[in-house]
């Protein structure tokens, strides 16, 4: 799945763009670029809440959508967020009203989408008397005299008496917090920009930002080079442990690939790379630790111990990234060994902490992490969810893109929607949740997760749908493409074991779930809300979720994708010292829960593992 | 003049050791090592208080010595500081006795020969918990709970996690104030070591210091390699100012130099040299500067502004010294363009502020560097001596080596001294002012410094003397060695012109004593003493320099050798944080007196070309 296989989109009035997937929902590639736009119909295409408009490029309109639009408003380019999917490069408006209000009125900080801009990165133009006889004043006294107590780094100081006498006391200072990182003549203050970047186990995302007004300029991805090591980040760790220049190469590769999206994004912004001046990295604890070429020893082992865990400040330079040398470098404070900076992102994107009803915020990944805000306190744990919700392990499984089956209705049978309007060739993991959501309501499965047989007394089904189950080793299968449907000419299935798999994911969350709940002395329906977070393929319908487990059993209007946290929390960071302050305040003030040996997890983990009643 | 012509002379009980050319005075070799000598004698070898003892090496006693000394003495190696000169590797032990105890008296800060050892820089061994399970510590928080609030640079937290686990949390931490550059398991303390150097515009001097005691471990001295772009700063700067690769080319030769002695000394004190954890510089404005890699070119335009004042810290990688890469590196403050942190040292060496009476700290060379302290106040200033003391620009001029002659005495003819016992070659600064002193007593010189012809009114001269005064070009000159005695088969003469060098030379330090005191409302008579640094040849003879007016007319012994107080200030600096401080504050509180444009200088200067009545 490389770059060239995604598609642009970009939104107004924010100037934001991240690339998809093609056959992405807008909803998801709208959360993706930090807008998170109000769905009170779950994403049924019924409510017309999420409305959106289409500016530049095709999308046909659907079914749905024209049921809820007018023909006026489809012809000046109008769809429903929830429907449309993505198949060309589009501008998308997103008018305010379509915007996630009910969550922003509960914001602390202001409204979700409004960026506080005060960066720690700034461009200063100086006009400077030229020292008089009997001066005194050395040129770097001149200098603080100009800008206040700034601490000056030899490079710096360096430059500094030619700058000064080649710009005639007139020079532009890069500061960042309180430290020159560049300077040079004349007014060169021009565009100030910074690097927000996520660094995910399987996809590093690069936004290059304006740090004047928090404008992206531009947008990169990459696979993160560390995949060829291993899927996981355990696989990734394995290797630094048993490799003797294991860590090296990971480091390199990653490094490689951020600097390589640094000069993508610097090319089709146009702007020199070395004029940017700060970067904020948030990624999961392995992957922070591996880019800053720290040694993940001590997270493959009892007691999983990171090596920091609050913001780790650092240059350019030292750490390798090829901006200008002296930028500055914010790596995202660290919860645990596997509660990351991606999390305390995710915290900093959605203001957990500021929700007036106990919040969780569950990102669901192979890795699953899970926050719970409850009066103005965070606990925040990992569970090992597998892979099944990448579509891994899965015999059928695949990623969220093109011929995966990523949704199920029934009606008599079983109807498909599959991505990019393609034959099914698999299953992925918002399709394997709605599958086996909606084989549960049939009774197909037994609470259990058991594939109940033909004659099985409460298996009274439509026919169409009891021809799908068959015999499979001794247990069932169900098909849910036959050979002659399908994209492979083999025919999808579901098996028992998939569905065992499925089980012990979504079992996993829960429990951990449960967990901080039971800590905190809360129900489930205590939850005013629940965000999911994360690239979990396309949008988990929220029902399902509910209905298979793998949420705890809230309203579905309280659980609301709040798509790629880490990049949003990181571009928070980037402009705003407020941001980066609140980021190391509740890095610090989140109790990290390690479930890695808590019989009470594993007590909840077995619950958990039944799927609940209907 | 290269390292391999020199002799080494090591001290007791100090352990330090010095380098120095042959025929050097012990006293000032002693100097050269930071131990200052009493010689109330004046150095006339008569007093015996200078008394030292050889324990290695040869040295045969002259016939001063036997005049003072028993046999018994001269058998068990007892000699005069001021009459023994070196001709071969040395150990010399100094009795307490004989160190320089009047003025350590009116010391501030303790006695002058007894270190302040609390550096910086110390190595500590830490003996953690392992973590236990459940334990939210990160390695980054387990250090700092042993160490307190310290700060990590990324490369020590890249080696965090294997360091503490290869040591089983048993570990050995190098910090410097409060940052911790290394990392090693287990017990690794050993010795921890520092850098003291000298960057003298001619000689380089590098000094490797045990941090736990302030003891020597080596030194090593070489020519700065930058001689070869001009022997002064000022063509230093030119090149810089006028090639485009100049300040790059003499920047690394002076760091390529540097990095030589740090590892000489290494080896020879049998260190790792990534085991020299700290490092101070001292040297002028534009040798610092260069040095730093900082553009010299406003150090060449009115009005001479330095690029910084204040002590400059940075860490080695970033100098490009070979050392620890994370050592600490301090660059003395720099009072004005030509007032530098040898300046500083000096006054750090000797304690200027602390003097009851006022005190000046006069450092003769191509620049002459002036501080007076009075009332717990210091005023700086530099003045452009020119090369007449270095030798140059004197006809027979040359530098302080073998065959130069170095002292005159007068006894119905003229006696010389020559360096190394050898035919007289040439003369250098302190036989220059030695021989000038001499002729102005016997009236060979009117006042205003022209040579007498033979029938003058004033000069009623012996025979022999008369007789060394020859006509040339219509002026007279006076003959020091016959064609006949020097080792060149060229007579060695004094020409008018040399006189009016000298008397520049003179007049320039003479008039920046008197515009200091001056603005201090004291006359020379309220001088407590005089202290002379740097490297001026062999030692002055006191009595000479005030009698050819380099220095006002104070007592003799009022005048103190101190000797290379730059590599002594800077070992104060590396070995305790609070002469650090001290170097900060005084650099601070230092007010520079610009003498470049000054008409009260100017005045003094014409006043002073003159010399002084008898």
């Amino acid at each position: 799945m490389g770059r060239e296989e995604e598609i642009k989109v970009s939104f107004e009035p924010s100037g934001r763009s991240v690339y998809v997937l093609p056959g992405t929902i807008l909803l998801e590639a709208a959360a993706r670029a930090g807008h998170v736009i109000e769905t009170p119909c779950g994403g049924a295409g019924k409510c017309g809440k999420c409305t959106v408009r289409i500016t530049a490029g095709q999308s046909d309109p659907t079914d749905a959508e024209r049921a809820v639009l007018t023909e006026r408003r489809l012809a000046d380019g109008y769809r429903l967020a929830c429907q449309s999917r993505v198949a060309s490069p589009l501008t998308v408006e997103i008018p305010e009203t379509s915007l996630f209000q009910s969550a922003q009125k509960i914001l602390v900080r202001g409204p979700d989408d409004r960026l506080e801009v005060e960066p720690a990165a700034r461009k200063l133009l100086l006009e400077m008397d030229p020292p008089a006889q009997g001066s005194g004043c050395s040129d770097v006294e001149r200098l603080r005299q100009a800008l206040g107590p700034v601490t000056l780094d030899l490079p710096v100081i360096r430059r500094l008496p030619q700058v000064l006498r080649e710009g005639a006391f007139k020079v532009t200072a890069t500061v960042v917090d309180n430290t020159v990182v560049d300077i040079a003549p004349g007014d060169t203050r021009g565009t100030c920009c910074g690097l927000a970047f996520d660094v995910g186990t399987t996809t590093l995302v690069g936004t290059l930002i304006d740090l004047a007004d928090g404008v992206d300029l531009a947008v990169a991805s990459a696979i993160n080079p560390q995949t060829a090591f291993g899927d996981d980040v355990l696989a990734r760790i394995k290797t630094c442990r048993e490799e003797p220049d294991g860590l090296e190469r990971l480091h390199s590769a990653v490094l490689e690939a951020v600097n390589a999206i640094a000069g993508e994004v610097a090319r089709s912004a146009g702007v020199e790379r070395h004029s940017i001046c700060e970067a904020v990295f948030a990624g999961n604890t392995t992957m922070q630790q591996i880019l800053c070429g720290i040694h993940p020893l001590a997270l493959g082992e009892i007691p999983f111990i990171p090596a920091f865990r609050e913001l780790l400040r650092t240059r350019a330079s030292e750490l390798g990234l090829d901006i200008h040398p002296g930028a500055a470098v914010s790596v995202l404070p660290q919860i645990g060994g596997f509660v990351g900076g991606d999390t305390v992102a995710g915290i900093v994107a959605t203001r957990l902490d500021g929700f007036r009803e106990p919040a969780l915020l569950v990102d669901v990944g192979t890795n699953g992490e899970i926050v719970l805000a409850h009066g103005g306190r965070l606990a925040a744990t990992s569970v090992a969810a597998g892979p099944a919700f990448e579509g891994a392990r899965i015999v059928s499984g695949m990623r969220a893109t093109s011929g995966a089956i990523e949704k199920v209705v029934v009606d008599g049978d079983i109807r498909l929607n599959v991505i990019g309007n393609a034959r099914p060739a698999g299953i992925c993991g918002t399709g394997l949740i709605d599958a086996v959501a909606n084989l549960l309501a049939l009774g197909v499965l037994d609470p259990t997760g058991r594939i109940r047989g033909p004659g099985e007394p409460d298996a009274s089904l439509p026919a169409p749908i009891a021809e799908r189950v068959v015999g499979h080793d001794g247990q069932y299968a169900f098909v849910l493409a036959r050979a002659e449907e399908s994209a492979t000419g083999e025919p999808v299935r579901l098996y028992q074991r998939d569905i065992r798999e499925l089980q012990l994911a979504n079992a996993a969350i829960r429990a951990g779930i449960a967990v901080l709940l039971d800590a905190a002395g809360l129900e489930a329906r205590d939850l005013g809300c629940v965000l999911l977070a994360g690239a979990f393929g396309n949008f988990i319908r929220r029902s399902s979720a509910v209905r298979v487990g793998m949420l705890p059993p809230i309203e579905r209007h309280r659980i609301r994708f709040v798509g790629n946290t880490a990049s949003f929390g990181a571009k928070r960071v980037l402009l705003s010292v407020n941001e980066r302050d609140y980021a190391s305040r509740v890095g610090r003030a989140t109790r990290h829960v390690d479930l890695s040996l808590d019989p009470a997890f594993q007590s909840r983990f077995g619950e958990c593992m039944a799927f609940p009643p209907p």
